[in-house]
């Protein structure tokens, strides 16, 4: 009887098995540093029949395994739950751009392809793939899936489960399901694709996907604006969404403090207004409509904002590179604050309306409890996402705040969930949110979730320890 | 030891339960006249509550329950299987609009709401719950959800499951799952809310739920078009969708035979154009900006399509009693097509530029195959889904012609399966298509399935013969 990673090795063939320390350490460690759990080796297979006979090999072993892709995950969800044991599947090989249909606006991916890359493929053929966040250079389409990753513009397209016509998935057991279908409707059974979307790796590995597109906007307006309250800001949302909810492709907010983290940490941070403010608002509006005169628009709605008082200044773009300055504002706001010392990241949601009481109470709550936190509060306010982040008291001892994390992020998410929100708005659960996923959502909801686990992996290796 | 009758009686209180064999006959039929099966007791909740009594009393007894709303299932998914056994659950009594948050647009409403009723809702809030289809009259929310309903704005908003932001469902064992979250994004754990959705009531019954809303427009615009052939009809979907994708809320399309049967059978049936045509196409574009100039738009790409020979002729309705007269053409066709004969229904989808050979490939087979059959195509032609009806010979003798529907059917969907479309686009699956799904539909997939309903339902007591 071969050992199990001869077996794999034979499986996968030449640089299919990784086992030499150095390089399986990386695997075994997230982007932001909460955990170092080195797999037991890196499996690299180059198609679904060999991810197939990989899990097939590991389930007959009773060996984990976590599927990886970018190893972006914000909650740890794609390294190992414990050291020396576990085998990380990487996606990295299967990265082909299968297809594109402008016709049918679809685009075939393999699941190792980066977000980035398929956003291009989708712009070669005058179409967008209506997914952006952060860490698209690196993160994969496997991965976005697996994770229902959000981003500036769920808004407008919703998330990536939204995206998903079809998909192929190996199961547990070693199983292919073929769905890779390009269809806008198909009512045949139950929502497979939605399920394995956002599943986390628990339930199946994601190998391929069929995603829809979008035609390419022929304009975008984009707009970066001061207010001096929440509610303002609340405001301004309304008026935009009642005014042309189909051209808004985004309303991202970020709050004073996490501008004067920028202005710290950004380098040639420059504030495209006169002053600073209490609130900024970026926006951005689209159409593909040929000589749309959404400007005439944007102003109008900007020019009735400002003469009732709910903003106070605003710019619009006036080129390209402008907008590109508007949205790296936005962009370096992880960065900026990483630079300023350890923080305790929050991504909640509530009802959109509940917004200005989440971001009193919270504050409030953190003064109270956490003498010296700083509240850094950005997102996408118009989906009710906040990233309700704590930042370190300026000067302090980073260990010794993130000490104090697991008991911030539920003091703020007992606030959030009095307000009817969720305690993970975009992020997943992973690793790091395991403990609010078991006190947050009620039994009947942990149990079904648990027996559709244990449905289509009883034996338990498919990425343990993740979700529950 | 009480009789099962009795205790859901105590259970359920006054009319609670139906057990006269004339009331609770209309409770087995399905409105198409394909099924029959009267149920041993109907039963008539007025809360989850009741619901979850009624489920435990009956799982405990071993009894079968099957959900009912409208009762307008185009598949015979909401009768009993069998006859005399099984118990019909109606959510009729559950009808209450619970909540409208015009801030969030959302809509909260229990199972029992007609779907014109929630719409009238949202429309008195200055807001669209953007879901038609032909039975919205009788459909009930519970059942749109259960079915995942399409219909004319699945184009531009989806399914049913596309709307749904929350849910409460009963399981088989009577346990209760509250969530009826309202949020834009909440990303913690599986899509069960989509799962549930479109299950055809075979994992749990939908006693309520949130679902998205839009803005209302302000404006419409709504065409209708003569054509020479199905390639012209594609090429002038994608010159409206590439021009404004965001704006284009319906594009259906009636095949010259679907409208030789209006003409026939539709009273008062007036052609809003000068001649008869090979092809028609119904399409529809909104605004909800303020002054926007989309009329201007629709008469561009229509100048266009005429220049360019794709159309031969267009109509734009001038008032609302216009807009409604050319929808009332396609809303018609069913009935028109009821009245000219029995026909077999063939509810399917293919990838959008496949339709051309779909209808081609089908016509010829009909008359190879089904002589003297008539082939009455129309449907949401943007997303893919025809309704490929083939309609009893003149003059024969329907029961016979109906006799050979499953083979029919069968060629249908070959052609359809060899295009990557699919068998059922948006009618489920429910009683009628079972051998369909058994057939089509791959064992990996039909596995999945069968592993995730046993697990929520394993004593398989709901909905028994829906879907497999």
């Amino acid at each position: 009887m071969p050992d199990l990673i001869d077996q794999l090795a034979a499986a996968l063939g030449p640089g299919g098995v990784l086992v030499a320390a150095d390089e399986i350490a990386p695997y075994g460690a997230d982007w932001r540093g909460l955990f170092s759990n080195a797999p037991r080796a890196v499996l690299r297979p180059r198609d679904a029949a060999g991810v197939a006979a990989a899990l097939r090999l590991c389930a007959e072993a009773g060996v984990p395994v976590v599927p990886q892709g970018g190893n972006t995950s914000m909650v740890a969800g794609a390294v190992p739950a414990t050291a020396g044991r576990e085998m990380v599947l990487s996606l990295a090989r299967m990265n082909a751009v299968r297809a594109l249909d402008p016709a049918g606006l679809t685009i075939e991916l393999e699941a190792g392809v980066p977000l980035r890359a398929a956003q291009e493929a989708a712009r070669a053929a005058g179409a967008l793939l209506p997914l952006s966040i952060g860490s698209e250079g690196s993160a994969t389409i496997g991965g976005v899936i697996s994770t229902n990753a959000g981003g500036n513009n769920t808004l407008r397209f919703g998330n990536a489960r939204d995206l998903v016509l079809g998909l192929e998935v190996v199961l547990a057991d070693g199983t292919v399901w073929n769905g890779l279908r390009r269809l806008r409707k198909d009512n045949t059974g139950y929502a497979l694709r939605q399920l394995f979307a956002g599943a986390e790796g628990t339930l199946g590995i994601v190998t391929a996907a069929v995603l829809r597109l979008a035609r390419a906007p022929r304009q975008y307006q984009t707009c970066f604006c001061a207010l001096d309250s929440v509610a303002a800001v609340l405001d301004l949302f309304a008026r935009f969404r009642d005014e042309d909810e189909a051209a808004l492709y985004a309303f991202e907010y970020i709050s004073g403090a996490a501008m004067a983290v920028n202005a710290a940490h950004m380098p040639d941070f420059r504030l495209p207004l006169a002053a600073p403010a209490a609130h900024y608002v970026l926006l951005e509006l689209a159409s593909t409509r040929r000589g749309d005169r959404l400007r005439e628009t944007v102003e109008a709605v900007l020019a009735d904002a400002l003469e009732d008082g709910v903003i106070g200044d605003a710019a619009i773009a006036e080129s390209q590179g402008q907008r590109a300055a508007f949205w790296a504002l936005r962009e370096h706001l992880s960065e900026s604050q990483r630079r300023a010392g350890a923080s305790v990241k929050n991504d909640v949601s509530v009802p959109v309306a509940a917004v200005p009481a989440l971001l009193e109470r919270a504050e409030a709550m953190l003064a109270a409890r956490h003498r010296g936190a700083r509240m850094v509060a950005f997102g996408h306010i118009g989906d009710g996402n906040i990233h309700l982040n704590a930042l370190q008291p300026e000067g302090a001892d980073p260990a010794a705040f993130m000490a104090g994390a697991e008991a911030l992020m539920e003091d703020v998410n007992a606030i959030v969930m009095e307000l009817d929100g969720s305690f993970s708005a975009e992020h997943g659960i992973g690793l790091v949110k395991t403990g609010a996923f078991a006190h947050w959502r009620a039994a009947p909801e942990r149990e079904i979730m648990r027996r559709i686990r244990t449905a289509l992996d009883p034996a338990a290796t498919l990425n343990p320890g993740k979700l529950f």
